[in-house]
């Protein structure tokens, strides 16, 4: 099943993709991406960045030194962390872009910005409310998802071509 | 007093620059930096997007046609006023990024990432009330203002080298 | 009118556009965006291919000499005019793609693709009967524009902010 | 016989090579690449687009759901399709781009476009009827082919230094 | 004359093009060139290596002090053009590479590969008796002058349109 | 403990890292760094210059024939030396730019530089007294360390989301 | 005599040239280069970092408030020096990289590195007992000059192609 | 021996080179330095154009079909054998460009123009009669060799840090 053949075409090579999921960490949507690749034993490797907020928060000043100014307090963390986010994002073939119910989650907005203008191709995944207020991340991406079982699918779609067994009514109103 | 002649150094020409103003579109911020410019008579040119709400949201539509599903209306919109910002931050020399106190203001933080994957500086301009959830987009800032006066200074600086008049007090506690 | 002072916004600088028309060499398309920018008084400059037809295919054998072989007629012509084109495109900031309604037009969807992979942003122009088939350049184009006042009132608005007055009916139905 | 090792040279290492085959999904050209290919036993991995029409046509609102507008339904799909499609054309060492006899194909000339922006090297494989037609995409491609066999016998070489047995006569009328 | 409007097209632009001289200083085809330029009243910047053959072999030791191996002599003189003429070809919007009768001229071929990576195109002026030698450089070219008046010509007609009245005959033997 | 899961998240794919360790070449700083790799088992490739000295000096010569002027015999032995490093820091993920007590270590910033420009994030390691003389080579890196431990628990953390079971005091004083 | 034209080259056309003068801040080179550049007249337009040394020390904490540490005292500095000094070497055509007798200048080094692997070319300015220990600076580098009047001399020629009247004894001991 | 461990330094990885041999094919060098590389046991693969003379010169034709014209016989065939070399010399680490002592070689240093303007480090190989007429081609180079053997010797000095056990008297006459 995860095989590139498609019907009408012969003898496709299995490609391995490499797809970085961005932003929110306080739900289990990646666990749910990752479950689902491996279920429909998809040949992708999956990255992220560190997801335990303390730890990611903490990071710099628990190698290099504590700082008493929370600003460099952070600005230390953000900076090792930036070395492994933006590698990731460097290597991915497609981002995968999470806004949650809550917060600023302005991280996660610059990782789209980035992924932009690498000509790196982006899904957003985010709750209808949040529609117009990510209305430019959403008109730079190649597809809006509503939750993780969406990306699984288009996952499964663009490494495989095949599309899920209880599709959606696809008929346009012409 | 915006010639690039600074002491200790000769005749030095003089070069334009281009700073693009992204963010926030509900205070004065625009105004205040390009008075401040004007007022330092610095050769700089000035972008920005266009910052009338309402027309910004509905100018697909109003030029391409309407569409029943605001999903759609605000694509077309964004994808519009995208050939303008994109456009404009390719060609800016330095990056302003505005946070104000409301709002997700997520197109502000992907213009940052964008910029930061072009390797273009930037500068954002926010309160420290959001300086935790902005340590990312801080961290890959070249400074962090927290009023448009001080962006002024920079580009003074950065253009001619000259420091306020009246300064901070810059000795460090060694 | 053309400047780039916006409401809402302080003292803009005024920066030249330059625009490309590929396509279709049988209507008067480009002479319409050319007079409606004019009209506009818009800094824009145009460029576009040789546009007279039988000059175009035989400009290479009528420079270095004729070929018995049309194949060879047609390279030499071809690349003559790639010199022409490649270089405008890659200096537009923008490019219109006009798809007519006859023949195939397989240099204006190549032109496309071109602009598409280098990250310059274009509008395509084509009548709705072409939807289907110019899918894949419509879903990487920036705006899809039925006639050449649409292009000309994107125009405005990209560098001006200024929409039409009379715009279409707006409001979604949400 | 896949081995790049060539008369007059020693021990030259395997490479394998990415082939990418874009265009007309409606006759066995691809099978008969793909056959070609590992009938000759060649380091060469093929890619493709998804061929299945009907899915390729509707995979965006499969997954993300239902548009009653045909312009929306086909942009989902055309953004989906399309995150396949330019990470494999990117990947690819080399990209086949087929005209077939009907239709406008104007993906495929698309697709030779964003080849030739990326310095690609692409074989165009179209009959003769559409040589005049496709002089521009011709002009930029490293060879035009008339059948599948030519294009794996082309592959052969470049891979391996060897030419069919039975070669067209190859004298050049001096 | 120089004006970029075309039949069937309106208001055109004017834009400047540079186009850089490479190659054989023995002749006076870049006189020939820069003379038909000036005669035509085309909108080009010309440029050109040093040509002066003594000066540029000798310029690096005749600065920065005499070297009594050849080797470095030549090295010192070599690195100091290269600031010079790597400079100029990437500036440029297109090349003439110039093969003349006699000597080497690896630079030429040089230069020639380098455009060719950059994607800058350029057009070779060489006699018929060097084709088979240059056959590679000539396949990378976008056209094969025999003569500086056909430089000149090209030129014309990439800038203008205008094809010279005197054309060679045109029609292909189909 | 190699792996890449971290807590908060799923089934992670291990990714090998690239890692050059550049600069002082007299104390044992890369054997502990590649000790410390090793003892942690992340999957970490590390590349180096020549740290044999007087070998890193002579290679030019010893190879390519003496040179009676000390310029070109270092010359020769600097340029074939950059074969080498240039390559492995265009190859790194991540350069770790060290500067010992003593010496000039012009290349060490030399390194730096270059790796800043190619947007390769590195850590400078280095010893307080020298945080003056090096603040902009600091500013553009994404971390000081001090001692090679520390480096090695910045590549633990990157690589695996683990920090060191004895933190510093991680407490800023808010 | 800043003409482009050369004797056996016909109408050159003049190009203004941007070299950077990057290093040493504590003697009169700048203005040596800058001066002799204008007694001859030459269309270069020079930019230089701020060389006022307390400024560039203190303009981050100046403008956007002090530190009590030392460390982000410099931070804050170098990261608005920065914003200058990249953006003025990525305009440069040519930079000169100038180490004087004293001081580390690992800035100046840093600064060869960027503009090595930007492919930009520079000219190394330096006395002879710094040869070894700049020998990978100098490999990089297009030429070596021991005075700025070197350096004025090299730009002389590479803009207008004239050699010092009185040149070094230029026959090389074949 | 093929170890990247070099005395003075710890576990280093094995990385493998590519490494591209360009030129002459009349001689025996590729063989003598690819049994060289695998004599040392060095971890390179070695690719070549296809080096038959004569199915390279007419490789086109053989599979596209015969042309009346010498000039679309070679044409056809140099694009063909371009896909293979420009690919091949884009993926490799290190190029070697071999000057025989006849012959025009265009394509040679047509190869070396493309692997400067790519950043490629290259190796000349070519006897010293051949000094002065490559002065530009040798200057852009990382060395000039005599001999295969000393290519061999440069790549194992690159890989492993091992210099020739006799080696060339390396004193330089101070």
């Amino acid at each position: 099943m995860t095989d590139l053949k498609t019907e009408g075409c012969g003898k496709m090579t299995e490609r391995r993709w490499t797809v970085y999921l961005s932003g929110e960490i306080h739900s289990d949507w990646r666990e749910r991406i990752s479950d689902g690749i491996a279920a429909a034993g998809l040949p992708v490797d999956v990255t992220a960045p560190v997801t335990v907020h303390e730890d990611s928060d903490d990071c710099g000043v628990a190698i290099f030194g504590a700082e008493p100014n929370k600003v460099w307090h952070d600005r230390k963390g953000a900076q090792l962390n930036a070395i492994r986010t933006q590698t990731l994002i460097q290597d991915a073939d497609l981002v995968v872009v999470r806004f949650g119910e809550k917060y600023k989650q302005w991280n996660a907005a610059f990782d789209a910005g980035y992924a932009a203008a690498m000509g790196t191709p982006y899904i957003t995944l985010h709750p209808s409310e949040h529609d117009h207020a990510l209305k430019e991340v959403d008109a730079a991406a190649h597809a809006v998802a509503r939750d993780p079982e969406q990306v699984v699918q288009a996952l499964t779609y663009i490494l495989t071509g095949k599309l899920p067994a209880q599709r959606a009514d696809t008929k346009a109103a012409e």
